[in-house]
């Protein structure tokens, strides 16, 4: 058990396999940086082209395609003042006759304050001048290699993770995938200051991180999406268009889990569900949206 | 300002012109009753066909099309011991290839115990024993009669409200509806003990209630969806399949909400949205899907 | 066996138990008029607020809920020579993104000659100058009363028929509607000249008509959504939002029919399906959308 | 202009940056094979493993991203006696709740005979017994690289084309693709002796072909997404799910293509469409579904 200090000079704008940029064992930990969804890294340089550049892929010796991946996100937080996000809600989340009502977009920036813990607009004006949020450090974009020789833009996501854009995803969570490729695969980058759901305005607060996980292999373990365990909560995501689809994906993904791993028949499950699930909207904005499928463990024998 | 004591003799499966089982005034208040889903009251006998009766509608003095009717939640308690429910989550809510798993669908039963704020399932058996969980009031189906002389079943929703199905309806909340017809003409019923998100056995804890309600008729008031208002938060609703157009109407409502009452400009609203609205699935199980859209009041000027 | 030349004189915006205009019997032919959608008659005078007001609802005796109307379309003629459409698609049809870039909507003007069998436009002025397109006339909106004293809106479409806008509509074909209330209660109008599929721009071309019709009872035939059948086909209609919902009421009632009456096991449906089932967009704008599910009979043994 | 007999050797389960087979240039066309969906190729011999193995990539030289390519299918013709199909539509093409009622999916298999131009359903026994379908011979899947070095799955399909099953990939036509990788990087495969709408046995008549295209570099030329040109349409493409997105790129797509090849202004373009479109489905089985915009050119100034 092996703390990386990894510094990447490669960035992939797809989840594939590509040459692996460290192998790391089981229990090891990596400590990195990510740059944020434009390329820019933590002088606020753009080093490497836009579109969520991911830091990885990390080859973790011993993962087999049908194992599953378990990452703990042990470190998430940004690592420059400066972020930037969206001024306008998307089309696609409002009523079509709406949308010729929406102002142009543009551009808006942020001051991210690690020690205040707040983001606070600094442009574009809006008639409520400026807006101060707590910030809620969170990751974008994760996950592995997918099946079938595949490279998925991390502008999307599906089995293996990806562009999920779920405010979730932040420090001291495990998060699990499924393992498609020998290795898995690891990717991260993304990163967010603060997200509300949806990311609805296309972004969150986009910034630069500093981050460190830790790996281990679930040797025989099947899981056909990823999840997320926090000390509250089981949460399975399920990644698609539309959210119904999304929301079928999230909500079988839970019951498999309880089923495997807490032995919940379907009644079980479904009577938990009926009366205690929650589900969270992760994104609706990218091309498959992302729905968050929880149940909080104390209902759990 | 008056208290009125209504015992309900006539309860409807539809939202409509209905004749008016009583006319109120503003201010005034009503204490009633609402019989389950199932049409069974307080001592658990069918009085009615099941599908959702309404209690209602009530008769608004002074409000007119183009209003904007607020009910105050003031009073939502069951009113016996015995509730039921599905026990298998509905096909729609999983996997389509996953719908052959599901066990037979049959109805739980269950105990509400409001001394101890407990729910606890009584049968069926599921492989974890009985299920308890605290009780959380709320009210399934309530709104004002539509447009255009429609009746509307109590099992579907629209911009007069309905079969919403959100477990935001709760005691203390106000609650506004667009007014379509002369006096508003509101309708209650379908208590839930209990709900999950989504209401995905097709069910909360079906119970029969003792509830009140406080109206006020807001003259001039524009509003085109169902709308909730807590202490902490602004709740706006959208009905409509699928979750994607519900979540557009929701969306686009609050936006409205906030440049009427607020004097948010889109692009503030935008920036608020972006990294701080939060969505509840109300139900995912009707024929229109719900979805709430919230925003924290505390963000606001 | 009678024909009934009947003149509305009331015209109703939602299909629901309102009073018969006329009762008929079994075999019995009824020759009248449909305003077009915007309330206007074959004079193009406005005698009664637009929406799709109907003509009926004709209250066929022997019909109960359970059977099954059939009514074949006699005749289906505009009764002038003046129509209108939109001019513009509607934004739901389009990227939610390319929506801005859309021209504001007008009405359109189009000359319907009979003689000619032809549609030209007369305003606005396009790119291409006037557009002739041959007549294909056809029934926007017909159905039944639904089911639990519902009225449903002529602007949507469900079970019992409605504002289907589907082109196949058209003078010679058998309609068949669920029952759901004594009598059936049977409406028609909303007329269109012609119609491309989706009814994209929010109409077809517009107009009032003559129509005759004659109806069956089908006693104790069980049918769950609108059916036509042709010379040539046997098609199913589901309406639903969003499409896929559409069709999957229209692939499953196509399959119980062929089951019923032509004895398919779902094995010999599903493989003439797979290879030989044709579906046409009815439309992609009303609240409900339509989708049909059409299979020739020359596949049938 | 030569002519390229070529004989793959190696197969790709993916779209992408993969290693050309073949270089060919501006009116060169080529003659080449494809197995069938499974791998099978034209003695029936699995050669490669299943899930759509496309023969290419084909490099166009002078095609740079920008451009948009031209691809003639000139011809389309099973090359062995021997098809198979799914027997059972797929859950996600009927309602949920009648999803249950299907029976167990079985691989059924047909004769194909290109003499008497008849597909002849072999197993399994149907309540009809044999079922006689004429062919029409199309292709499943093709199309080109993907940007951003994506690899794209071939059970899927994107603005590249991919797995769009559409029976109108047909002999004849010319299907044109956006490019987005030096030298295109066409590929095609997955051949079907006949094809309902919508794929919905998830598969149409799988076999092995002898396949010709001709390919042609529209230098500077625009496009979104795949196109159709035959003798009387013009039909765009759209992927996506679900069928209402599907549809709304097809649809814009098509209005774009009016406007920059037949100076049609978005209201002469909306006045036909709103008429005189027409909207297959492609598919509505696989990951992204496929629907098609048509228009007929004798419309067209």
């Amino acid at each position: 058990m092996v703390t990386h200090e990894f510094t990447p000079d490669v960035y992939y704008g797809s989840m594939g396999s590509h040459d692996p940029v460290l192998r790391i064992r089981e229990g090891d930990t990596v400590e990195t940086t990510t740059v944020d969804a434009g390329g820019l890294d933590a002088t606020n340089e753009r080093i490497t082209p836009g579109g969520n550049p991911m830091t990885g892929p990390f080859f973790v010796e011993g993962a087999q395609p049908g194992d599953t991946l378990a990452v703990r996100l042990d470190h998430v937080r940004p690592n420059r003042r400066r972020g930037w996000s969206g001024s306008v809600v998307a089309p696609n989340v409002v009523d079509p006759e709406f949308v010729p009502e929406l102002p142009q977009r543009q551009t808006s920036e942020w001051d991210v304050d690690l020690n205040a813990w707040l983001a606070t607009s600094l442009k574009p004006e809006s008639s409520i001048g400026p807006i101060r949020l707590p910030l809620a450090p969170m990751i974008g974009c994760l996950g592995v290699a997918p099946a079938r020789g595949e490279a998925i833009s991390t502008a999307t996501s599906a089995q293996h993770g990806g562009n999920m854009d779920y405010r979730g995803c932040i420090e001291g969570v495990t998060m699990t995938f499924p393992v498609f490729q020998e290795g898995a695969l690891f990717f991260i980058g993304d990163g967010h200051a603060v997200q509300g759901d949806g990311e609805i305005v296309g972004s969150g607060i986009e910034i630069s991180m500093d981050v460190a996980f830790t790996v281990h292999v679930l040797k025989g373990k099947v899981s056909g999406w990823p999840r997320i365990e926090t000390d509250q909560e089981l949460i399975a995501l399920g990644n698609a268009r539309p959210l119904d689809q999304a929301l079928q994906h999230a909500t079988t993904e839970l019951m498999r889990w309880l089923e495997t791993d807490y032995g919940l028949d379907y009644v079980a499950s479904s009577m938990l569900f009926g009366q205690a699930i929650r589900y969270d909207i992760g994104n609706v904005f990218d091309p498959a949206y992302t729905v968050a499928a929880k149940l909080a463990k104390r209902w759990l024998p």
